[in-house]
Formats: C-alpha cells, sequence, structure tokens
C-alpha cells in the first residue's frame, strides 16, 4: 500500500523548538502574500493562447533537465523519459515514461525537485498518495484529467496561484506576438517580457547569425554596422519596454566587462560581423557589450541582470545527439572583482542604474558579491540561482552575504522556472527559509521580533518590486542622468 | 587524578532533543553493520603475516602523519617522537616519545584525530582514564601487554572489527605477494588490493625509473614502447584483478585529462621515456593517462578513482631530510570542470563506466562537483578526504552536495587510513554524522522517517557496496560497451 | 514612541536551550577578562593629548568606512554624511550628518556594524532607546555631552574598557612621536606600535616617493642602496621595538614571498629605486621583501602579520574624488600554497619565527591555511579578518580551521579597528561566538566541559599572549636561530 502524501506545516523550518516557534509566526505574515516573479522561463503562449496541457509526461517531466538530469546520471535513458533528440520526441509512451520516473522518484530524495514536485503534486493536484512505481497510473491518469478541465488552463492557474506579475524572458530576435496576443486579449494577468540579446551578442552561439538577420528584419537598421547595431538594441529594448518589460537579462559564459573607446568597439564589431573573430575577440565583444547595455540602461531605466558562470552544453555526446539546455551545463569559478571593473569605472557611482548580479560560484558570496553591492549604488545581489535555488543553497546565500551587505542589497526571490506548475511550490520554500534563517537571528538575539517580521514581508515583497521597479510607471526622467561621485566631489 | 575517558552513546549526533531522538534511532539500525572498507592504506603484510604489533609509538604514533603534522606545528621535533628519517629511525625511546605525545595531547581537541585515538583507546584497548602526562606510562604499558596476546594481531582484530571488505593500495610495480600469501594461507578474511600506478605514469616522482624497471620486470613486456607500456597496464590490471581488486586509485597534482589521437600519445610517451620532457609535458602525459585508464575501465569493469589536488612534498627541509608522506602535503584549488571534459568527451556517456570523485577543495562540492555527477552517468562522488574527514567536512559534504546530486550519486565512506585500529572509529563517526544529517531533513519534514532509515542502510552499506562491485562476480560481459547517447540518439 | 534598547544578556548564544546554557557558563569564565588588543587602528595622538572627543558624527560616522560604504551602496551622498574628500570636510552640519545616518539604520539589520554601535550606545553610552530619526537628536546631545566630560576622554575609556594591552599600526616612514609623547607621559597605559613598512615596499602605492624619502632622514640611512635600505629597515624595526612593537604587519595585494639569491634582489631593488619598474617587478619586491622581513623577524623577533589579498581602491571614481579607505576594498581570491612556499623553503621550519596569516578568501580557511598552519611550525592563524569579522564569519572559521589546524595553531582575537569605542563591543561578539562553538562540541560530546572551560580561557586570553609575545621580556637571545628539521636531522 502506497505511502500517504502530506505537507507538513512546518516544513523546512529550523528543528529548534523556540526557533520554530519564531519562524512559524515570521511565516505566517508572508505564506499568503501575492507572488512575484520577476525572472523566469515560461513560454507566454501558455497565456496567449489558454490552451490546455495533455498529461503528467509532457507537462511535468520532458521539460525539466533538473529531472532528466539525476535520471541520466543513474543510466536512465533519456529516449525512455521521452525527452526530445534533435531528430525530434522519441516514439516512447508518455505513460510508460512516467512509470519509469516514478520508479525512480527515490533518486530526488533530498534534492528541491523533490519538494517541488511533492508540493504539486498535492496542492495543484490534491493528490494524498505518494508518488511511486505502485501509483504511477494513478498519478498519470488524474493529473490527466485534471489537465483537461477549464481549472487547470494557464491562466485559471495563474489566478488561483495568486501571481501578482510573472516576466518570461526573449530573445533580441522575438517578435513578442505571444505578448501581444496576451496584450490583446484584455486578460488582467500582468506577464511581461523581459530583454535577453545574447542571441545577438554571442558569436559563438551557433544560431547567431539567423539571430542576427531576424533582429535585422525586426529593427529595419543595418545591425551589420555598430551604429545600426546599437540603434537596432535601442529599438528592441523599446519594443520590450512597451511589452511591459523592466529589466534586461545577460547569461553570459564570465562577468568580463570591458569598457573600450568608440573606435576600439566599432573595429571588434567589424571582425564579429566579418566571422574573422577569435575566442578572446567574442569574449571581448560580449564583455563590451555588457558595458553598452549598461549605458543604454542609464538612458532608459532597464534593470540589467547579469548570469555568469555556466559552461553551457559540457556533455559533447548530449549536445550533439540533443542540442541545448539538456542538464549539462555546469558552473565554473567565476570572477567578479576584475571582471566588472571596466563596467564599474564608467557607472559604478550611477544612482539610477541597477544592475543584479547572479552567481554559480558560492565562494563568491562573502569574498566578492557582498563586498561589492555594500559599496557599489548601481549594485545589487541576486537570490541564489539555479544549482543552489534549495533549502541549504538559500540558507547559505543569506548566512555569506548579509553581514556584508546587508538584507537591502538584495532583491528578494527569482523562481527562474519554466515549470509553471512548482512556481508556487518554489516561492514558498524561499519565503519558509528566510522566515527560518530570521527567525534564528531573533532567537540570538541579533534583531527584535518586529524588525524581522518588517524583514519578512520585505524579503517576500517590498525588496522584489522595487528593484524590479514593478510598481513603477514608465520613467519620466529617463536620460536624466545623476552620478554620486559628481554630487559628492 | 586522571579524567576518566568515556564515548558518550549521543557523541556527534546533532544537540537539538528532538532531531536527536531521531538520530539516536537512525543509528541504531547501522551502529553494528560490518565495516566495508573500499579504499584504505592498510598493510596487506600484517594480514600476511598476522604478526603481533609491538609498542604504542611504533603502532600508533610514528606512522601517523596527522598526529606528528600537528605536533610539529607546535615546534615538537620530529626525532623526539621517533619519526623515522631518510638516515633511519632515531634512536628515541618509544616510552618517551609517547609520553612527549601524551604531554602534547589537548593539542588535538576539536580534531577527529583526537576523536579517533580516544575511541581507539576505549574500545580496542579498554582505557578507563583519558591520555595525558601522568597517563602516559600507564597506557604504553597496557597497550603493549595486549599488543603482546593473540586477541590483538590482525587477523583477530579484522574479526572483531566485524570488517566485511578491506582494500588496501598497491603499486603497479608491486609483485602482490602479501596478498598472494593471504589468499594462499586460506583465512577467510576479505583483503583485497587496489590499482595505483602512479608510480609509472608520473614522471616527475623520483623513483619514476626503479617503478618502470620492475613493471617491465614484473610483466616481460617491453615498457619504453607506448605499445609495450600499455599491455604492461593490461596485465597488471589482470594481475591486480586475480588478487581481488575491484577498483584503481589515481592520485594526480591536477584533475587534468586529455584525449591526445594515438599518434600524439605514442610521441609524447616517446618524450616521457626519453627524459626530454618538461613539466607541461610531464603533466599531459598523467592527463592521457587518465583517459587510457578510464578505457581500459570500460574493457575491465574496474572502478576509478581520482584522487587529485595535493600539493606533495610542500616543505623543501623536510622533504629532503625525511623524504615523503611526512604530514607536508597541502590541498590547492582544484578545477574539475575543464579538467575533465577531455575525458569525459570520450567516455562521460558509458553506463557501463564508474568515475569516483575525490577533492580536497571544497569550494567545488556544489559548484562542480554535484552538478558532474549529477549528470554523467559515469560520475560518482567520493566521501570528503583527508583534512575533510571529520565532523564538519562529513556534515559540509552532505550539505553542499545531495541538493544537486542527491544521495544515489555517493559512494558511502572511505576511511583512506593507515591506521588499521581506527578503522572502526572512522567509520563510526561517518554513520553518526550522516545519521544527524538524515536527522535534520525529517525534523524539518525534508524526508519521511522510513526514506532516512532506508537512506543510513545505503550510505552505511548499499551504495558502497555498488560502487565498488563489492558483491559482483568477475564480469562476464566485459568488453561490451554500451552507450547512453547513442542508444538515446 | 521610540523602541527601547537593550542588550539581551544571551545574545549570540546557540539558540538550542542545552548549548546556550554550557555556553553561557562558558561565556561567564570570559566575558570580564582584560581586553588584549594586538592589532588595530586606533590613532595614538588619542592617548598622548588625551582630549576630547567632539560630536557623535566626526567620532562615530565620518571615520567609519563600514558604516557609509553600506549607506553609499543604497544611494546617500558621502557630502552629507560629513565625509571628507580630498577638497577637505564637505560643509555638512554635523547633526544633519547623524540625522541622515539615523534614518538609514535599518540597513544596517543583520551586520556587525548594528551590534557593534547597539553595543556603544547601550554600554558605552546609556542610551535607552534604539537609533532612529525620531531619537537621531536625542543621541546626538546625549552623546556630545558627554564627550565633553572627563569621564569620556580616551584615557578614560581605555581603563574603563579594562584594556590591558593596545597595538596601533604605524608606517616605517613614521616618527612615532604620538608613542613616544605617551611613553614620557608616565601613563600606564600600554600602548605600543607596529611595524608596518608597505608604505617603503610597494612603488605602487602613489606616496612611495615621500614615504621613502622620510625613511631616509629618520634613518639617515642610503635608502636608494640596497644594502642601506635593508640597514635602514633594522634601525626602524628597532625604534618600534623601543616603543613597544611586538609585530610587523604587512598588507599586500596577494601572499606572494620570493627567495631572490642577493645578487638577484639587489638588482630589483636598483629598478625599484630608479622607476623603471613593471608591475611585475613592483610584485616581486613585494614577494621579496617579506622574505626579508622573515629574515629580519628570525633575528630580532618580531611576530610577523600577514594581510593578503584585498583590492585596494577598486571604485576609480571615488578613489579620485576621495581617496583611499573609502569603503571601496573589495577581496580577490587568495592563494597561498604556492604564494608562501618561497618564503617557507627559507624559513618555514625555524620555530622561532612566527607569522600570523589573515585572510579575506575563506575558501582557503580549510583548504589551504589549516593544513599550512597545521603543519609549519612558523605559521599560525590570524582571525577571521573585516568582513569576516562577525558573528557567521568567526563561526565558519571555526568550523573550517579546527579540525585540521585545532585551537592551539590560532591567536585569540584582533579587533583590527580604528572605532575605538568598539573595541568592547568587538572582543564581546568574539567571546560569545567561541564560547557558543566550544558549546555545541561539548553538547555534541566532542569536549569535556572542563576543556571547554580551559579553551575559552585561551581563545580569550592565553593564544594571544603568547603569540604576540605580550607577557615577554625583550628576547635576550634574539640572534640565536634554530631550525626544527636542522635539529631532526
Amino acid at each position: 500500500m502506497a505511502e500517504s502524501l502530506e505537507l507538513h506545516p512546518d516544513r523546512l523550518l529550523p528543528a529548534d523548538p523556540g526557533t520554530r516557534a519564531i519562524a512559524r509566526e515570521l511565516y505566517a505574515t508572508v505564506a499568503d502574500l501575492p507572488i512575484v516573479s520577476p525572472h523566469g522561463h515560461t513560454d507566454p503562449a501558455w497565456f496567449a493562447t489558454d490552451a490546455n496541457w495533455t498529461d503528467a509526461t509532457s507537462l511535468l517531466l520532458a521539460p525539466d533537465h533538473y529531472l532528466y538530469r539525476m535520471l541520466y546520471s543513474q543510466g536512465v535513458a533519456l529516449d525512455a523519459l521521452a525527452i526530445p533528440s534533435k531528430a525530434g520526441a522519441p516514439a516512447t509512451d508518455p505513460r510508460a515514461a512516467w512509470r519509469l520516473f516514478a520508479s525512480n522518484y527515490h533518486l530526488f530524495r533530498g534534492t528541491p525537485s523533490r519538494m517541488w514536485l511533492d508540493h504539486v503534486f498535492a496542492e495543484v493536484f490534491g493528490m494524498g498518495v505518494r508518488l511511486e512505481v505502485s501509483t504511477a497510473d494513478q498519478y498519470f491518469d488524474a493529473i490527466g484529467s485534471a489537465l483537461a478541465t477549464d481549472a487547470f488552463r494557464p491562466r485559471a492557474l495563474f489566478d488561483r496561484f495568486r501571481i501578482d506579475f510573472l516576466a518570461t524572458t526573449e530573445g533580441a530576435e522575438d517578435d513578442l506576438s505571444p505578448h501581444h496576443a496576451i496584450h490583446r486579449s484584455g486578460w488582467a494577468g500582468r506577464v511581461v517580457t523581459t530583454y535577453r540579446p545574447d542571441g545577438v551578442i554571442d558569436v559563438e552561439h551557433e544560431a547567431f547569425k539567423p539571430a542576427m538577420a531576424r533582429f535585422a528584419d525586426l529593427t529595419g537598421e543595418d545591425v551589420y554596422s555598430w551604429r545600426g547595431y546599437l540603434a537596432a538594441h535601442r529599438k528592441r529594448r523599446a519594443d520590450f519596454r512597451a511589452a511591459g518589460a523592466t529589466a534586461t537579462d545577460h547569461g553570459h559564459p564570465t562577468a568580463a566587462t570591458a569598457n573600450l573607446s568608440p573606435d576600439e568597439a566599432e573595429r571588434l564589431f567589424a571582425t564579429i560581423v566579418t566571422g574573422t573573430w577569435t575566442p578572446a575577440d567574442a569574449e571581448l565583444f560580449r564583455a563590451q557589450m555588457l558595458t553598452e547595455m549598461a549605458a543604454m540602461s542609464v538612458e532608459d531605466g532597464m534593470v540589467m541582470q547579469i548570469h555568469p558562470g555556466s559552461c553551457r552544453n559540457h556533455n559533447a555526446g548530449l549536445f550533439a545527439s540533443h542540442g541545448r539546455d539538456k542538464g549539462a551545463d555546469i558552473p565554473t569559478r567565476t570572477d567578479y572583482v576584475h571582471a566588472l571593473k571596466p563596467l564599474l569605472d564608467r557607472f559604478g557611482n550611477e544612482r539610477d542604474l541597477s544592475i543584479i548580479l547572479f552567481t554559480l560560484d558560492e565562494s563568491t558570496y562573502a569574498r566578492e558579491l557582498a563586498p561589492l553591492a555594500g559599496h557599489y549604488p548601481c549594485l545589487k545581489l541576486g537570490p541564489s540561482w539555479w544549482f543552489h535555488d534549495s533549502p541549504e543553497g538559500m540558507r547559505r546565500f543569506r548566512e555569506m552575504t548579509t553581514e556584508t551587505a546587508g538584507f537591502y542589497n538584495t532583491v528578494g526571490f527569482n523562481d527562474d522556472t519554466r515549470a509553471f506548475l512548482s512556481i508556487p511550490a518554489r516561492h514558498d520554500v524561499a519565503r519558509r527559509i528566510d522566515c527560518g534563517f530570521l527567525a534564528r537571528l531573533v532567537a540570538e538575539h541579533r534583531l527584535a521580533d518586529w524588525e524581522a517580521a518588517e524583514l519578512a514581508q520585505e524579503l517576500t515583497s517590498g525588496l522584489v518590486r522595487r528593484a524590479y521597479k514593478i510598481d513603477d510607471h514608465p520613467p519620466a526622467d529617463a536620460g536624466k542622468r545623476e552620478t554620486l561621485a559628481a554630487k559628492a566631489a
């Protein structure tokens, strides 16, 4: 007989009874706050079409590289899990794939995927027994039936999840038609885009050429000249802002920035577009473009997010057979202190510029990121990211950043997910861990209880809303620049 | 009057009473399981000859560089501790050395050495008072008397410790005669060897030339030709397997691997054996040999262990006077992501290959190792190693690897020791810390109690037995290769 | 109505009631021990003149870059905080600056600055309400009134704080006149200097030339010849020892050391003083000078402190407008294993040499520093430093160093501060955290209670007094050298 599935109300709260009691009180004040999701990868077409999803495998398993990377590491073939390859989706029965997943569900013990999924199963689908091989069919049927109903269509779940703001991420070469469709539909849900121009900045990406062609088409600019290329970015940034974007996002191999003269930049760009570049040129161009993007953010007020340090597509064989984003991205050691200096030399003291830094290298939390964010007016710390978006990872983030950067140089939680149904689960984990951390500070008499309560609100709601300018009207003062150092000098 | 020595039954369990109660229950289920020691450095001659050890100093102090490194750091001369130098053993009275050690025993407060020794003193020798200067002679006498009895001979202690499997480590140039003697003796204890070919791979080792000569003698191959050299490795791997080995071990300065063409490899090898190599050649050859060893493991099924990142013999003066392994090895920053890629490009998707990775650089746990092991079918994570084989080190290992790699990409505990009498103590520490970690997950409602109980068994017994193929029969299907990516493609 | 300000007697002690009870007992035994402050940056002129300080802003806010870096990071202009720029002190009303600080005091929640300040407010000034915008004037007035009284003059506070030993830091080009004045005054307070020769070693420092000129004047040596330069160092070291110094201090960008031949060193020095050096020459010269300083410490018995790894003046604009030490120093990744080897090859086995290592890179604690200090007789570990001088930082220091280096290779606490009034607060935090750490070891049955009590004394008093030779008479045996390896060989 299957084990029952229950989400304990005290899950993730500290075990010490006194600390737990404080954490429980804090959590009660934020548990039901609306969700603000300023950085993620859900598909805007879901909200544009509001079409039903079909089954557990195609919704929950096949798109989630957190899940199949673990199964693959234990010898499970991707085909058997219905994961599409470059040849297309395999002819795998979705139910059989789900059973295979269920029979390996123990592999996820101790991982955040397990917590998120159990939350989805219990809270979204109302399952009362655990997922295991004996309940795989029961799950597959129940989830399939639910997904066929109106209550489980994307917009209905958006409302049920009490999502107040959801940002997706689109490339510079994207026409944003799903976002336009959402807007035209008159639906009240606030789903906005984010400007992620990596595809037209990273010449080492295999799709750089078609992305540039599309970038030219969409803007009517001569994107193969430096001047036209920059103008095209400005146009697309305006398009994205018109589709609700408040932020840009930049996923680079490193945090390198550069501060070339206009002539140097123009010459480098010519090398890039003529295809005569070296890997060092490609890196320098990405570095220069972070600084160019910062310059445009000073003009138009868009918040910059920098996500560096992932060695993408590490598994050569899997990349050849299955392409990108198949769970084979591996973090690397990342420097920020020297890497960001060229950009900061130019814009570090802008008080109206906001750059949110992320890392996959936790050794930089206390050593580099907290000291940088605890000094530069333009820098803020994004939450623990990707592999570190987990209870222990979040706890380490707070322990290693708070003493130097404080709470107010952080920006609340990002779910960073394409797994829409798990968004409430992920925000709930963050709220519980933050309340547990605050409760420890109270229990150790390092914060008063009322301060912790204020901070719980800030960490859940205030910081993210301000950092991502979610409640701002379009900045009337765009173009007005103010430098703290200038002011102080 | 001397303080009493008692091992508290709750030692190392979490202090929170609720969590401790859970940990205590979990620990009770694994405390008495047999010991599986798949990686260590005990002397097989002990079990071949079953001769009595003689005294506390020569058994417990003089061979243990964990102990005399600490004493040396505080100004105690090695001669006074009876530590042999290149000139041989000093003319130091063993009892006087033991007294000196006892008078400095406070230096070990807070270290694992202290815990292991107190366990040995209390459990193996039945001492009821603590080691201190006033009890030094009492200890020396009691230990000496015990060691003279049959009950303290190596095989008797092996049985008393309930050791089910013990792997030693021998070089490619070792004739394995103690292992053959153990086998011929008909003794039932399972003591096996491990193939560690560093001596004939690391041309920078001072004994490379004699090791190669011995390698040639033992195999009858022309080990100075690339083809003969590889054939000699194959022969010796077969010899080691015949002596029970299920694994190889590789202690390299870095984790670098290479994937040269056969011609490039042959040319490099010629440079190595003719002595015209540079340090970069030496490093490249070690790197290539890891890949060659992986190729042979795909053929013969031996598990590979990679132990990189120790800067050996850091103390030049001490190396000159005393030689290797005198407590002067210092860990260094270690990269895995780029270092392992050449090997993984070739064999990363082999589901029948098993490579166990170790590190001395804890910053790689969450950043590199857990993501690599949580994706590649051939990779597993070895336990916290050497300086990190300690309560805090083990706790950090679980906290930093579990959320990304899970429990099932780890391989249980390694004691990695030459201190035979401390083996039960070391396994006991690991079991207590793992049960404490599991108990916290239960207390925080992240695991069910029955899951934690299953995991406690796995962490103590199941994972190590499967990872090291301890219960396998010789693989009938050696040579059959299967690639997941090929299968999936 | 303002919230009350109370320092809870159990603050910073572990939340678990059993562990807290143990910690409380341990803390009671060390809470009132005299303060030994062997490394800091208070101004000796305060104790020479014993003049009254004037107001809260100029005493507590304007000199404290921990405070204004955080305010600056949140968009507060330095001028508005009365922070001096290169143009001098801004025309900012101190009371207005204090109000601005008070209105942003919430930014410091969770930081050590907040704890230190609340301690100063409550304990030194007797404030009963919290600092906030509504109490800013009350604070400003109360602090100003107190500072005008005799009881708040520097020597009175020195006595009230029960400071037994206080080391300041002066450059090689400093004439030590305040220290001489203190000595002449007959005041019993033990305020000594520390020899910090960076200004005449770091040719990249903007004031290298005037410092060298002053160095020449003070010593009468030809400091532009290698022989004269070394002789000048020897003279000044003797001057500093005469002013009570027991230690030197070296703040270098990296931990690099070198071991050049005398001829090579002389040629390098010629390059440095003729101004034809490259950045690599500057680094090599700093590296060589650490080894030269070690050689002199072997002669004269002064303890060496090495503080590497800060990227100074990272904010180019702020450096241009405001100069050094304005909160824009950012830690960088730091290597010790290879960096220190040249010095250690020469002096590593000297048992009369003492080098205290500090780091801003916590990833080196367990990987490099604890193994180095746990082996080399000349190395000790300084406490957690600067950004890591905080509850979580201290806890991580103990957790990551103790198991390999033990407690006895550490040197107690350094407050490292120019904020004189916060010295008792800082030592109190260290004592509480250390007692909490020891209490956990007792609660987990890893130490006996009486051992923890001994260690609490050592961590508070014994280790620092011995490491910094505070109770030593001038070494009669200076010049006598003894090498452990030589002895052992």
